[in-house]
């Protein structure tokens, strides 16, 4: 089939955002639309200047015979401000309030365009990083640790607190809920991880740290390496912080009950700016 | 800022990809790029032919003052049959079986590739229901639901068998596990869901369909309906399946432990193919 310059570019621009971090090599498109390099060159060209420009990110041209081009998500620095501040004030409606202190956010977390969101801006700032594979806890972690991967091409696996027969032989491990100081047990399928992997840490709640210390001793039983922590909210005040590196998108910094009031505040994510190159504004 | 076609077809092209079944008008677009609306069509024309001709879905044009255009994701019919033959086959390996007759399909669901085009199978076989939101039981349904719901830009809520207090106060029913006779508690939370919504049940593994049957009856608890149900396996050879009009990727015919032999064959998908114009191949 022969395509036109306009074709190449929607039929290009849809393979490009379905694999990111992936090499694709010139011949797969000059093959596909039986069109010389040269032409698919230029093409890519357009299409990076206005990935770029319009903040959805970059791509990565690899020359060489297995060489060709990759496609990096990246959300502009200003566009991760704008959806950090919407989230904090998503989180700051006191009708979330529950008894306890607890928060409400089941729909924050239901809404697929969030939980994309929040991927990208999390394939971001771990975009340089080498990651294998994502790790999450059940449940709520899901949706974003998927999320997250899907804009790194990597697979997902979770930890679960209670044994499937599903999952075949697992490795379980006890740890010590960082704000409760409860002993409890988190378990990983045996198959579901290498030996040696680089592993990203996900999750959406992270209070003294004490299911990311789990996930991280976990992940020593499979001599795996942690590759990065990133949580969607993260607690302040809390007297000892077990987890020190990690990138938080929001922090919850106070909940009053009675005033119904909670304090919410962009977390760490623009600590690491200068490092990922989130944005060239 | 003033844009060329090329790079107005590009970034046309991402926006549409990210926002499925929502209505944008035009003057979106025309603002946006400076340009006339005749140019904002003719640009619109070539993305729907490519899109067609791709596989990858179809805008639809609304006229009028509040009219504009949608983008519906559409699975082609060849590109179905051979991503569920690879399905199929991918399940079938005898690797998979673990004691007692149960699959390992851990790796499958953990892989966001595989967990998104299942989502747009199901978008495609669903596109054209009334569907306010996806509905799944924790926990490997979750991925699939999110995967479902991104194309359908719709939210998810999902039940759960065990109460957590970040979900305030929940409804819960007891059910008939339909394979073991269990009775079994599921739950969700009350604010999750609106009276009058019309519901797509999506999950990973239906046996005698007892879970399923457990979310419908939930369902009718928050006087909601039921616009479909969608699973990714289904299982052959149950005396008496509780659940009747659904839609399944792929059925498990057989599995013989001692044979270490897992049959598998497409399930139900293509036999909605008319109702749902899925390709025109």
């Amino acid at each position: 089939m022969k395509f036109r310059r306009s074709g190449r570019l929607v039929d290009m621009t849809n393979y490009m955002l379905h694999h990111p971090h992936s090499l694709v090599p010139l011949t797969y498109f000059s093959e596909k639309y039986q069109s010389a390099k040269s032409s698919i060159s230029e093409d890519l060209t357009i299409i990076k200047e206005t990935f770029e420009q319009q903040g959805i990110g970059t791509l990565l041209t690899v020359a060489g015979a297995a060489g060709g081009v990759k496609f990096i998500p990246k959300v502009k620095l200003s566009e991760a401000k704008q959806f950090i501040d919407e989230l904090c004030e998503l989180m700051a409606k006191p009708e979330r309030l529950l008894p306890g202190g607890y928060l409400y956010l089941t729909d924050m977390l239901g809404d697929p365009s969030i939980v994309n969101q929040i991927g990208r801006l999390f394939a971001t700032v771990f975009s340089n990083r080498k990651i294998d594979v994502v790790m999450t806890v059940a449940t709520k972690g899901i949706p974003l640790a998927y999320a997250v991967a899907g804009q790194l091409d990597v697979p997902v696996v979770y930890v679960r607190k209670d044994s499937k027969v599903t999952e075949g032989s697992t490795v379980s491990i006890n740890y010590v809920s960082g704000s409760s100081k409860r002993i409890q047990t988190m378990l990983l399928a045996k198959r579901s991880l290498k030996e040696g992997s680089n592993v990203l840490i996900i999750d959406d709640f992270m209070k003294a740290g004490g299911t990311i210390n789990g996930m991280i001793s976990l992940l020593e039983e499979f001599d795996a390496n942690v590759a990065g922590i990133g949580v969607l909210v993260e607690t302040e005040g809390v007297e000892e912080r077990l987890v020190d590196e990690y990138i938080s998108l929001v922090k919850l910094t106070a909940v009053n009950m009675r005033e119904r009031d909670i304090q919410v505040m962009p977390g760490t994510y623009f600590h690491n700016m200068k490092d990922n190159e989130i944005g060239e504004d």
